[in-house]
């Protein structure tokens, strides 16, 4: 059973502010934190069902383990329903990112949506882009919608936020950049390594680091829409990175 | 001023089943709400701030017009700030859908989340394809979250909900559906016309439909995540649709 304390102590982890002070973040859903469990994460609570736990798992990986129902493990999610397992889990520490000079990375100007960043996280590890750069302004990974709508993909793809110019001042690969009016993907011979940069839902690119960008791109529009939603626009841009 | 039963009405809609018992909806926000009356929608009640209505608009289109501060809109609307103007919208008539012989067509069995629906409308509108067959369980068009995240393209777009298998079996253009295990989309030759079966979140494209679909195609993987976001998946076959 979960004390009051730990639902308190859980509940808190939806705020950032006390993300990071605890230095620590919720992974909810079965799935999600079998796939934790299975990682080099580290995984200081565990709650779980009593038929989660009959699963073959690495629950011993936990520093602490707890049985709870389906209805304590619910009514402590941001998910509607949790019918299975929680896991507080331990952030990496960030370290200084190692852009590679033989793949692509992507940049992220001041992504807003939670929804929107989880799912280019996911298609980030779709396509095989192991890094993101993220502005400082981006939304916060670990909040929970984040990380549920990555689908396990946070484990994989390393996310740092930081100051993108001095990053994007160092490199001597290709930067691209997803304007409305630069280069047909299509016609585009992306090669085989670079950094791809997406702007703001609504303001696209920021000044600052539109400067870095050695090449616009744009994806070909044969309707009337306006614009794409960010997430979508990544995934058929990366799209185009992997056939090249 | 909005009087409290037109603030009971316009809440009431954020519901189905008033939306359809009163056949109309609520169309949020200043760029949305101006698109709407610059289309051939019939708006019943028009709401902006005194600021809204000194834009030259085509605000006589409203059977009816109400001045409101932007704390009563935000109040009434289902968005976190609504700072200028809202509508309600006359739904139109379904009536039978024409499935072109020259264009695509998207077909969705079962998309539950209303924010993958209404970017899989914006995204079809970004493409130029002007129909979309829905189940009869796929999400309502007509939510504040469905059409707010269109975009505007609910205004392009048509979407006709029905038995898919019914449409299914009366056309003789190829029928493409997304799948894990399909001819990889890169190698795909998709001509000039057809349509595109699109699948559940979690469960995929379902038995009955399935059996028209007459070729089967897949997003090429690189990396390891097990699945895309299904409006991501749709906007990544629709650019490749495109380019061939």
């Amino acid at each position: 059973m979960l004390s009051k304390a730990k639902v308190r102590f859980i509940k808190s982890l939806q705020v950032k502010k006390y993300r990071l002070a605890e230095q620590c973040f919720v992974v909810q859903g079965a799935k999600a934190v079998r796939e934790v469990l299975a990682s080099d994460f580290k995984v200081d609570l565990l709650v779980g069902t009593p038929s989660f736990f009959q699963e073959k798992l690495a629950a011993h990986k936990a520093s602490e383990v707890i049985e709870a129902s389906e209805k304590e493990l619910t009514a402590v999610s941001s998910v509607e329903t949790n019918s299975a397992a929680l896991a507080i889990v331990r952030m990496k520490p960030a370290g200084r990112p190692v852009i590679p000079n033989d793949n692509f990375t992507l940049v992220l100007d001041d992504i807003r949506d939670p929804g929107n960043l989880g799912t280019i996280i996911r298609t980030a590890d779709w396509y095989g882009v192991p890094l993101v750069l993220a502005s400082e302004e981006t939304t916060d990974l670990y909040s929970p919608k984040v990380i549920n709508s990555t689908m396990g993909s946070f484990l994989r793809v390393a996310v740092h936020y930081g100051k993108l110019d001095q990053w994007l001042s160092t490199v001597n690969i290709p930067v691209y950049g997803a304007f409305l009016d630069g280069t047909d993907i299509h016609k585009v011979q992306f090669g085989k390594a670079g950094l791809l940069v997406i702007g703001n839902e609504s303001k696209g690119i920021s000044p600052g680091v539109a400067k870095w960008v050695s090449q616009q791109v744009t994806i070909p529009r044969i309707g009337k829409a306006e614009s794409l939603n960010a997430s979508v626009a990544t995934a058929i841009v990366l799209d185009n990175l992997r056939r090249s």
